[in-house]
């Protein structure tokens, strides 16, 4: 693809904006973690670490964009061409949900602070589910046929739609017992998940839909950069905004 | 060899992984650390200290990589040589392991927070032990003759299979002293161990057996990146919880 100087800066402002939000909600909850009970640090830990993560993988990506798409233009005003001996790579993504989107399930059941028994059999369930999601899809991602696209697409939205099951099913009940004042926050948290994590098995259809070329790719990059923002620093905040009204109503 | 730019991303996107999870364990650790009851701290630092070394490690590897294969084509989308000049240097890992072989011994052992005579007996014969393991194989890893590699090889499993008797076999009334609650997943870590530390016997013996070219090649790769997130950070997670279950029971 060949992307115009507009659309170069477009991505390029749009993952290192992934890179500031990502760093600093980290840099942020290492700060306010004193202020949290003992009893909920797990989850914000856990949150840390995933923004963290996705920080360093949004530093991979960026630099693997830069490396990969190149003008001769003076003052970068001309067409950006793919580089000769670097592609962009697109499966730092599955690397990172790999490691995150298990422990963003992690983060959620840890601030609930559910038995231990009840934690046990939601993250027995979640977790292996979730890793198992981001492995089925990464064969369908890497082929360029479409055919195998779908299939492997078709296989991991069975683990996504049990997740979901899960959270929306099975995790009403826990709800309930929780604080009324944190009932509303937990279920728009859900809600959140939702909306966010749906983008990016859209994002993977797109290839199938015939929707490619420049516009697409540049699209599919701000959505993804705007879903890792929402499904990860910003569901990390509303986390830690649970675990902060929760240690003043246990204090 | 002659990577294909699957194999290639592959290979790239595995030791990344490792990087992401030997340094996000090491980051996890460092936070939960004042969590830990003083007593089982020593074998949170160590574990700490080895996931930083493995992390270094790969970085170094990683980049190694990068040098050593490169392609003409645009945006990456052919086959990768091998680069003049510039090799991937295979000695990096026997370099980490010198160093966190003994450690990940160290880090067992401190967890159990024996007698002091019983923990300097176990000490005494597993570091030296596992370090003239990693010293004796080296020799036969750079040596592109079988029948050296074959020697070292013979030889360096004898302080393997001492590693093996000591854990396995003296441990085990020690373990027997341990919580109850613990004592189970002791028993799974010394599984671990074993099937994760067995991966790199295995690896040394592929080109014995003729299982040469590049998808051997890919294969070992990733094999070794396993390993050494199994080795390494599963490893510290799981001492993490039993010195976290130990940090409760003391209370
Ligand atoms: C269902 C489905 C998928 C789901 C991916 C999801 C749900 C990813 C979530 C990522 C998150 C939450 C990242 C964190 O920021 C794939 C693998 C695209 C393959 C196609 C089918
Ligand atoms: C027995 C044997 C070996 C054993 C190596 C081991 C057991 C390495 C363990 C490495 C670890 C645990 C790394 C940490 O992640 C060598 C040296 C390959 C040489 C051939 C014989």
């Amino acid at each position: 693809d060949i992307l115009s100087p507009g659309q170069y800066d477009t991505v390029y402002n749009s993952l290192s904006l992934v890179i500031a939000a990502q760093l600093f909600t980290a840099v942020f909850l290492l700060i306010a973690l004193p202020r949290i009970l003992p009893r909920y640090r797990q989850a914000i830990t856990v949150a840390i670490i995933v923004c963290g993560i996705a920080a360093y993988h949004y530093f991979r990506i960026f630099d693997s964009f830069r490396e990969a798409f190149v003008t001769e233009a003076a003052g970068g005003q001309g067409d950006y061409a793919q580089a000769a001996g670097a592609g962009f790579n697109e499966g730092y993504r599955y690397v990172d949900w790999l490691l995150t989107v298990p422990l963003l399930l992690v983060e959620l059941i840890a601030v609930l602070a559910l038995a231990r028994s009840v934690q046990r059999g939601l993250l027995v369930r979640l977790v292996p589910a979730a890793a198992l999601m981001i492995l089925l899809g990464y064969p369908g991602e890497i082929s360029g046929d479409n055919g195998i696209r779908g299939l492997f697409g078709l296989l991991s939205t069975i683990p996504f739609a049990y997740i979901l099951y899960v959270l929306f099913v099975q995790l009403t009940k826990s709800l309930n017992k929780q604080p009324v004042g944190v009932r509303r926050i937990l279920s728009q948290l859900r809600w959140l998940l939702l909306l966010s994590w749906g983008v990016y098995p859209i994002a993977y259809l797109l290839p199938m839909l015939n929707l490619e070329g420049a516009d697409a790719w540049v699209f599919k990059q701000v959505g993804y950069s705007i879903a890792d923002i929402l499904a990860k620093a910003v569901y990390a905040l509303i986390i830690f905004r649970v675990a902060r009204i929760k240690s003043f109503d246990d204090d």
